[in-house]
């Protein structure tokens, strides 16, 4: 396809230069630079390539745009294009409440597909969605049915390129041959610091060329749209690579002081805003203007999304006719629907099964849904016999030419590269139809921190398979056990950090986890076995916290999570034996609690008797729901994982002792005892 | 230098072989694999490259090693040098309480120069060890007097290399030319999943080309140990680009399975370790079998450790007859003493002066500090304008082709890379000399959780200057806003997690931060200005709690930090003309404040009226201080800072109207109101 240059192309690219630098000098904050350099690939990627439709953001095979040097760029083309977004939305940016926040926000603003901002997130989310459509299509095209085979288009910076988590998303998008990534690197040579010549000197072709990607490059980013437009073209043809397109732009192309870190973070002055306005031949003194040409050029591409969905539509129906079965297991996935009965599947335990590590009851919940759920897709960082995530008979996510699997394979092999995993799920979850679970010891999803705060915000249902959950790993030692993860994770608004203590409370979890479809989940799992419990249930379970052991009268209420529960239990035991009454609460999964009514919540945490909380962790936050705590005073140790808990007094017989201590001191201390969920505020 | 093969090579070789599988094997746990495989590469360097005394691992010019990916090898290699690990030692690998722990732990083992077994992080420290050396060269080392020219040698293998942590600080040590840096690449083709086939193909080579390294290779990783010896000694020859050299291994020599993941994670069988062993021609049913001329040779590489430093020492004495300045300085800093009276340089403000954000209030000790304390290091990762890191007159640390500075300059640029640079900051700190700093947004510092982490375990001093700390940096909205972040900090143990709320209280955590030598910590700073306080004091605030405002016989007492005090402090006023009498309360460090005696603390959060916590961030683990809490309910929002203040409600009169609704709450309750402070455990 050759370029075809259009009248209307200048204007354009001039409008969108001058209204970054209108958006961010009313807010007076923001970015204006890349976005004015970058203002020519944007317009001839929208205007000659992007298949979407404006008036309707959702369908299924719109190509992906992601923005990973998220800036105001992107509110400006959804705005010319037509998306629920309006030229006093703009005028709003950075403002409270407005849809055009600081950074594009999936879910918040139409059309944005993932959060971006936080530097390299945007890039993993790219690959995600890349694989989502190598995965979908390869289950769900048929011979004349290409339904699924947009591609992915991601503008990046210097500072993605710089971030951890690019370079792990970039070397395995190469392995796996992601031919439908389109990445467009603005090499502007400026960061925040200044020219990218203090610290930023490798050589971004070689290093991508040794991930096994297509590198092309732009010398004149600026005007050259011809060279633009082949190179996006020949990125199109490759089809068994990704490609990344180098474009060298000046920043801020235009002000006076283009090509400077000047012009990255603060907005332009108002005499330069008005001499590029000059220089583009628009009214100076005009703020937010938009030359009829330019909306009229971008109407046109808005009919050509609608044309392009409504024969896509055209195509489902023919589909339907013809594979009635794969067209209703497509559209229930893309609807978010799980399958009748789905959850019959769900093991159910007695206490008299054997005891087992959670991350063993997880492989079982997984063995038994996954025929059910084809939407899962999981993987690991490279700790799958350890996971223990890869459900027998299931396939390698792998490029065909690898023998190793195909595009239809479920399993991904992320490698060690955990947060390159969560920013990648990210994007599998974005794209729809996908119910992605991704797996590493507890530990070391704080390497993935970034990705997952990300999930909680842009209200992704991505599940992490967590196991090694505690000293409870034993030998591996303190540079392997978790101590602040659960606080960390649990103070993360919309993500439900769940830390089960039997067979039942695993599959209450996956069964929360697998239904909130806007909201990921931590399942925080045990490598050491534990018993199944005499009072749980998957319902109760459900609740995020329950009564485990009832006692009418109580001298004492223990309540804990996971692996430590049954020391709980255990504890009880012994206290009962001295004439101590002792509850034990599980409280598996606090924010799933927090939103149970307050009759429950204090039916299950009641007043009248000190509550004590136990946990292999730190204490930190469970002065919410006790009046005293027991944990780990500092770091774990290395050693078989019984001589650890014993090391710390997390035994049954050491919890009885303090529980005692606990019971003693609130009677000679006298006076009521008030739930801690009894709150004026 | 040429190799020349000595009688005992092959013994030796074969002794850490058989080593690591008894280690493995006796402690039923652990990495037989790795160590089996690179055993001849480790035996090369020990034997004809390190220089390092065993009989002191702290000699300053002594050669840094590091096991990135760490595992038993390094127990090995340190009792047979002579090190202070005894066999005892090695048989209670991975046992409670052993000096032989899962892996390696600084300060905890003898020879052991940072904690690994994080895959990436040792990649990182290497190159902060290798910084270190380049700085502390340029500025200490004279003509003929070539005082600290050691070289950093780091193993790893292919999970480091996949981890981003280690692409960050690869390209940064590219950048700087870091020609004392020698990475050993154990390529055996195998991690935890199987064959590196599945998730791994990228050409690290060509990447590391990119990165601007030199790149070497050995075909024959097993048993060439004459090309092993001519590589290393051909990196060293390299002074302007760091070296990695690709050594091609079998994956458990000698074993029955090797060259499979089966040898990765689990001990050989018995009659596997039988078989190694007899074909090594040791005996086969001897455990732990140290031939003589093993030992013997190994104490040939001590002597020569203890002569070199022995000569480095009479250098040193040389040294300071002729530069005692240099040498007086050297020595100090080194000893880990800051000079006399330098807290002395440290800002003191009266409530009268200007409000400040407390970023610049940091910039402002820095700038006072700088000249008294040279072994400030510091850099942010591209947020130089926004962290307000960059002292002026201070010069880059550079490699001096570049003309951007030099290796005597103290300002490194990090470029957007968090978690590597939280890694070179560690090892920065380990090599000794030099206290670092880093920077970035607090939001930002969650990307380098892992590095955070380790810094806290292995005691290394290493300073966070973590600014734009909340909702208050306003318009770049909650992409950018931390709400976890404080709990998750304040959550690990050994690490000061600061919240300063003025000009007094930021030289106070700068005060406690830089006399911390085994304590990393993180400085929690504002974007927008914050007034000085009226009962704020360095010393006051220096006991990371203090009452900032006293009222006789309270209705409430109001506990915060940073940003949000001068707001309490508001509020206190307006219930005070409604007739309530409010305490203020300032918390700026928590782990600081519960190092304080009982006495004073409870004459801090005392009993008798309720306390509310305040705070522009999740309310999670403020129950340990207080009754109530008021902070974000999720996350936060795009805007001017203080639109968002009142859109959350944290403003002095609506904290008014929440503090009275506590006080009518408990007035109504009645009963006694403890302190939350008094505990039963
Ligand atoms: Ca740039
Ligand atoms: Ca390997």
């Amino acid at each position: 396809m050759a370029f075809a240059p259009h009248q209307s192309d200048a204007a354009a690219v001039a409008t969108i230069r001058t209204l970054a630098a209108d958006v961010v000098g009313k807010a007076n904050s923001g970015h204006p630079g890349a976005p004015m350099g970058m203002a020519p690939v944007a317009h001839v990627l929208y205007s000659r390539f992007i298949n979407a439709n404006p008036k309707n953001s959702k369908w299924l095979n719109r190509d992906r745009f992601v923005l990973s040097n998220g800036c105001a760029l992107q509110y400006i083309l959804l705005h010319l294009a037509g998306y629920k977004l309006s030229l006093d939305d703009l005028k709003a940016f950075r403002q409270v409440d407005s849809l055009t926040p600081g950074h594009p926000e999936a879910g918040h603003t139409d059309g944005i597909e993932v959060t971006t901002g936080p530097l390299g997130q945007g890039f993993g989310n790219g690959v995600g969605l890349a694989i989502a459509q190598a995965h979908l299509g390869a289950l769900y095209n048929k011979p004349g049915f290409d339904l699924i085979d947009n591609y992915t288009y991601v503008f990046c910076g210097d500072g993605c390129l710089m971030e951890g988590v690019a370079s792990e998303a970039a070397s395995l998008a190469g392995h796996l041959q992601l031919g439908n990534l389109i990445v467009i690197y603005d090499d502007n040579h400026i960061s925040i610091d200044g020219d990218t010549a203090v610290a930023f000197t490798e050589n971004v072709e070689q290093r991508f060329l040794s991930y096994n990607w297509q590198v092309l490059h732009v010398d004149d980013g600026d005007s050259d749209l011809g060279a633009i437009h082949n190179a996006i073209a020949e990125a199109r043809q490759e089809k068994n690579k990704p490609t990344i397109i180098r474009l060298k732009t000046t920043i801020g192309f235009g002000s006076k002081q283009q090509g400077t870190h000047g012009v990255h973070g603060s907005p332009l002055k108002a005499d330069d805003i008005q001499a590029l306005k000059t220089k583009f031949g628009f009214p100076a003194d005009e703020k937010f203007h938009v030359p009829k040409e330019t909306y009229d050029a971008y109407a046109e591409i808005g009919k050509r999304g609608a044309a392009l969905e409504a024969k896509w539509n055209d195509l489902l129906a023919a589909y339907k006719d013809k594979y009635p079965k794969e067209h209703a297991e497509l559209t229930r996935r893309i609807s978010g629907q799980l399958p009748e009965g789905w959850e019959k599947t769900l093991p159910v335990y007695k206490p008299a099964d054997a005891a087992q590590a959670s991350r063993k009851l997880s492989e079982i919940v997984l063995t038994a849904v996954t025929p059910a759920l084809p939407e899962l897709v999981g993987g690991s960082a490279d700790l799958t016999g350890s996971n223990l995530t890869k459900v027998k008979g299931t396939t390698d996510f792998q490029p065909p030419s690898t023998k190793l699997g195909s595009y239809a394979g479920t399993y991904i092999r992320y490698g060690v590269r955990e947060h390159g995993m969560g920013a990648i799920a990210n994007g599998l979850s974005a794209y729809g139809g996908i119910i992605p679970f991704v797996a590493t010891f507890l530990n070391f999803v704080s390497y993935a921190a970034g990705a997952v705060r990300l999930s909680a915000l842009s209200k992704h249902q991505v599940i992490w398979v967590a196991t090694h959950d505690s000293i409870g790993l034993g030998e591996d030692g303190p540079t392997h056990q978790p101590i602040e993860t659960a606080i960390h994770l649990r103070a993360i608004p919309n993500l439900d950090f769940w830390r089960p203590a039997d067979g039942n409370e695993t599959s209450a979890a996956y069964y929360v986890a697998l239904t909130s479809k806007e909201t990921p989940s931590v399942l925080s799992l045990s490598r050491q076995n534990l018993p199944n419990l005499e009072g749980s249930t998957i319902e109760r379970a459900a609740r995020g916290g329950y009564v485990v052991h009832e006692e009418e009268s109580e001298d004492l209420t223990i309540v804990s999570s996971g692996s430590e529960v049954s020391i709980a239990v255990e504890a009880a035991g012994k206290l009962k034996a001295e004439g101590i009454k002792t509850r034990v609460v599980s409280l598996p999964c606090w924010s799933v609690f927090d939103k149970q009514d307050e009759q429950y919540r204090l039916s299950v945490l009641r007043s009248g008797a000190p509550i004590l909380s136990l946990e292999a962790l730190s204490t930190a936050g469970w002065q919410k729901y006790s009046h005293e705590q027991f944990g780990l005073p500092a770091w774990g140790a290395s050693g078989p994982y019984q001589k650890i808990y014993e090391k710390f007094g997390i035994t049954g017989s050491n919890i009885a002792v303090v529980g005692k201590k606990v019971v003693d001191f609130y009677k000679k201390k006298g006076g009521e005892i008030t739930s801690p969920l009894v709150k004026a505020i």
